[in-house]
């Protein structure tokens, strides 16, 4: 196979080599060849990208981890040609060649390399390749994309999202290491809890019938870590969690896992804001500028999202006050409950949409409980109510119209769509409506950057029985009350906590942390959560905390989400080298799959189901 | 509780304090403090370390993250000193003071801080503790410790071991960075296959019956991602193995994980090597030299180990030749064994054991199969053999003796200890006995570095049925020969694989892997998996073999192990923030534990046994 290369390098000046920087198997990546190298005879190690033959010579574009080069074999050289005439693609190959400059009518500007070639003297042929399971220039799906990742992942495309997520890393790591923060690792076998759900459970072999469980976070183990005094801590770290996938989750994902002590709100938003605008910087070039900080409600009110996409022009307008006298109960009933919500969206140019689009913008809501979507056209602002069209105008007087089109500054050409109902309702549907509106319109400004901090949470949701429950986690202080207070009228606090919002994806979140036991106690009393529960799901955190715990805050983000933002990707399994489709599966190497029936012996457990296929 | 500090800080000129390095609860870390500062106010945020009362005054050792300051509480301040009345040992506190230098006769020269004292302006308690249940001053167990480990955590020891390790695993990182390595994330949910045991299983909710399994390393995934072409990869990565702990074991383990293409044997040995020296040279400042490589037959011959402790002066000295004759059957029996060795230890100075001690060490080789310890004591080597006192002279002819004492150079004083039985059992026994003569008898430099490489394994190891097993793992490439050669003489073949060696310790493994789609099938077919297996098993990796796979190599590096080495202790606990117990249990979490059983039901497994109490 070989045209008189010996693999096996000797290793006598190998740390001298590795001082000089050179590469023993090659002397260079073939991406980095420049015309400073002409004249020079170059060792490369990589893969046929393609090969094509033309007026007698073969030409060779080779590939490694840095990029392509063309590479030239003459006939002449019959040894090296000979080889050469077996190549295919994906061959992977081993050559010495001279680097020449090639003529100036053959630079190929769209190649970093273009501006050389390399004459090939000797050539081998390392490996050999069938023809790839992916065409590289048809559209694979994915399940075969998945099923051969490693020949997905050559694709430069590909790989450079991968690199990219290095370089994140990297970065987060040394902007860390630099503040002072240790990394330090917690558990990835954690406790199983009787009220544990969407847990990964691990049976053990050693405690027969108990289980370990993966950790959806490191929460508990990161707050023990400042009761400890570590004072900064940091992770970049696996978590899990067991539930329906969708688009842009994982079963396993990455987080960057922060916590301090001694610090204020406001001072864990300023360093981890910080760090995302300078790893902006560094690994984009984009500055993100400082970030805004909007209220939770003032988010909900204006973009019906507590993580609005602040790249979207659109706004939702309330205007229950103006509604609340009007005979159509679709308005007035919701403007009159304390519960309801009436509110619009002015569209710029919207009064060109179709009937067809506007009802299909009404099945879109009604995704989101919505029951209709009234509309009014304003066809001519200057025409009084001659120049309004719409379903609803017959049920509203000139008045509450004319105050409508003056709360929201419509002009002539726009729609205003409205949404009447419960808060949440009103606020999902039509914050939904933003963005689909905005990316239909072409009115969202996809190039541009809109980071936001959302601040100051409700401390808890209701459900419909009246249960009160965490909005971010129990262990979230509330903002400016004590224990007492907080029992007195739980519903109206706002929690000590902050989401880091980049154009309409929560990148970040976290809180100020309960650091006193009575405080923590009476949380889990709003919560429902008993006191046998709470010892044993929480005791040795309820035990830490009468032992000095130092005030605490903390942040984690959601690495893959970062990284899928820095790549311009909205498929999540883009920026992971192995990941799992969403039904949880690897179709690569078959897992889950059936398990050695003696080791479920011997961790005493059996399966009840017959094992489905994947 | 406040004797007037507000915690909650402003936030309007945040960035410009982060900008100069301004902590807002804190001015400075405690242990930061020096004379340069005195005259200055400081704020200071941590814990009570000691409080003592003298002089009508009242003195706090204050302690942080960076250490311990002396802080002093006139009674003039009044306001102050009701608040420092009530603090007991781990208050956690907060305080304003004035930095003063202390007259010279009450420097602490102990102390970092030992120049300076804090006269406090202002003190508030921020958190109350407990009496501690672990004791400061006294020896607390092992169980007591893990089962409060945030208060264990908070000793200056502990918290010193972990601080090491995030400096240790940030080196590394800089490192391979540096050197062109990408950081990428393998999954932790991988393929769970009917042949797995000691695979920690995770039931999978999606797809009923069937499981996932922990990695036990991410060899197939890196060397997928050398055939994606990423060329050199790294991961500092949690593995799991569910296998019977011993004092260095853990269940979860991190690994220094590195793969890379077209790179030597010799050459991976070259950059690892490079990262180890400059590790102990950037966080111990010991320089560790060029290593010197064995080959493992030499590293049995002369240590009956492995992984050679070489700070232990003490070698194995082969006898059968001389012994051949001799009709001391104990002897001549394995010396004119293939299987068999004869090997003797001389102890410098080893004369002067007792028989009550030598007697001790027969029992210690017992534990290791050798049926006894012969010895022989050279009182005087120039009294010739009225200079010889041994059990078993008489059955040796004077000759033989001293032939023996030639080759091992015996002087006055020493003893020679003999082992005579099986390879493996002389070996074994002889090189444990060798290591533990060297602590015993203090001949090991334990403030000595031995670091090592070992090359040149056997590439199979036979069972006692004659089936061969891999030594390392079945993806380990042969060193120097074909396919055909391979299976023509597997049981001498020997394999291109490597291990680090430090102290006695194997701190890293690795090899060259196989690339060559015949050789894999080979080796698989010797070590008797069978086809329909090997593609359940490995069918992903044979069809990537298919596709054009570059030569790659690698190592993995026992990080913990690593760590310990650096603390220098030899408990891995001490090195891991959150360690299991050897029972594979939590003290302070009390994982494993008992599961929801809706979740089971919804796994669609069921639990065999009672559950155990742990």
């Amino acid at each position: 196979m070989s045209a008189g290369l010996d693999i096996q390098a000797g290793s006598e000046d190998l740390n001298q080599l590795l001082e000089i920087g050179k590469l023993i198997m090659r002397s260079h990546y073939c991406g980095h060849l420049n015309k400073s190298l002409v004249g020079q005879n170059v060792e490369l190690c990589g893969w046929v990208n393609r090969r094509r033959d033309l007026g007698g010579l073969i030409f060779i574009d080779m590939r490694d981890r840095e990029g392509l080069v063309q590479v030239v074999v003459d006939p002449d050289m019959a040894d090296v040609f000979e080889v050469a005439n077996q190549l295919r693609s994906e061959f992977c190959i081993r050559l010495i060649g001279e680097v020449r400059a090639r003529p100036d009518s053959q630079v190929n500007r769209d190649m970093a390399t273009g501006e050389v070639e390399i004459l090939a003297t000797q050539l081998e042929i390392i490996n050999r390749s069938d023809v790839l399971p992916l065409d590289s220039n048809q559209k694979n799906s994915e399940e075969q994309r998945l099923k051969y990742r490693y020949l997905d992942l050559r694709r430069p495309e590909m790989s450079d999202r991968i690199k990219l997520r290095a370089r994140a890393s990297s970065f987060v790591r040394r902007f860390l290491d630099g503040q002072g923060f240790l990394d330090i690792e917690t558990p990835v076998l954690t406790k199983a809890t009787p009220e544990g759900a969407r847990d990964y459970l691990v049976p053990s072999r050693v405690h027969k019938g108990k289980f370990y469980a993966l950790p959806q976070s490191p929460q508990l183990f990161k707050q023990l870590l400042m009761m400890s005094g570590f004072d900064r801590y940091y992770q970049i770290v696996k978590c899990f969690r067991d539930e329906d996938l969708r688009a842009d989750r994982q079963p396993e994902f990455t987080q960057i896992d922060i916590e301090t002590s001694f610090m204020t709100a406001d001072e864990v938003r300023v360093v981890t804001e910080k760090m995302i605008r300078e790893m902006w910087q560094e690994l984009l070039d984009v500055d993100l500028g400082t970030f805004p900080v909007m209220p939770y409600s003032e988010a909900m009110r204006r973009f019906g999202s507590d993580k609005p996409d602040l790249r979207n022009p659109l706004e939702l307008v309330d205007i229950a006050d103006l509604v609340k006298e009007v005979e159509f109960k679709v308005f007035s009933g919701p403007a009159n409950d304390a519960k309801g919500r009436v509110a619009v969206i002015r569209v710029p140019g919207g009064a060109s949409l179709t009937r067809k689009q506007i009802d299909g913008y009404g099945e879109f809501v009604s995704i989101y409980g919505a029951k209709g979507l009234a509309w009014l056209k304003v066809n001519d602002r200057a025409a009084g109510m001659e120049g309004i069209q719409s379903p609803v105008a017959k049920f509203l007087s000139e008045s509450v119209i004319e105050s409508i089109l003056e709360r929201t500054q419509a002009q002539s050409g726009d729609i205003i769509l409205f949404g009447a109902d419960k808060v949440n309702v009103v606020s999902e549907a039509l914050g939904a409506l933003r963005l689909k509106l905005g990316t239909d319109l072409s009115l969202t400004d996809e190039s541009a950057w809109a980071p936001l901090w959302v601040v100051d949470f409700p401390m808890f949701e209701e459900d419909d029985e009246g249960q009160l429950h965490a909005m971010h986690h129990p262990f979230t202080s509330p903002l400016g009350v004590t224990a007492d207070e907080l029992k007195a009228n739980p519903a109206n606090v706002n929690s000590n906590a902050y989401d880091m919002v980049l154009n309409g994806y929560e990148v970040g979140g976290g809180s100020v942390r309960i650091h006193d036991s009575a405080m923590q106690t009476a949380v889990f009393d709003i919560l429902g959560i008993e006191e046998d529960e709470q010892r044993r799901k929480f005791g040795f955190l309820l035990d830490a905390l009468k032992f000095g715990t130092p005030p605490h805050a903390g942040l984690a983000f959601g690495f893959d989400r970062l990284v899928m933002l820095l790549c311009g990707t909205e498929n999540i399994r883009d920026v992971i080298a192995f990941p799992k489709t969403t039904a949880a599966a690897c179709p690569m190497t078959e897992a889950p799959s059936e398990a050695n029936p003696a080791a479920l012996e011997e961790l005493a457990i059996a399966v009840r189901a017959k094992a489905e296929n994947v």
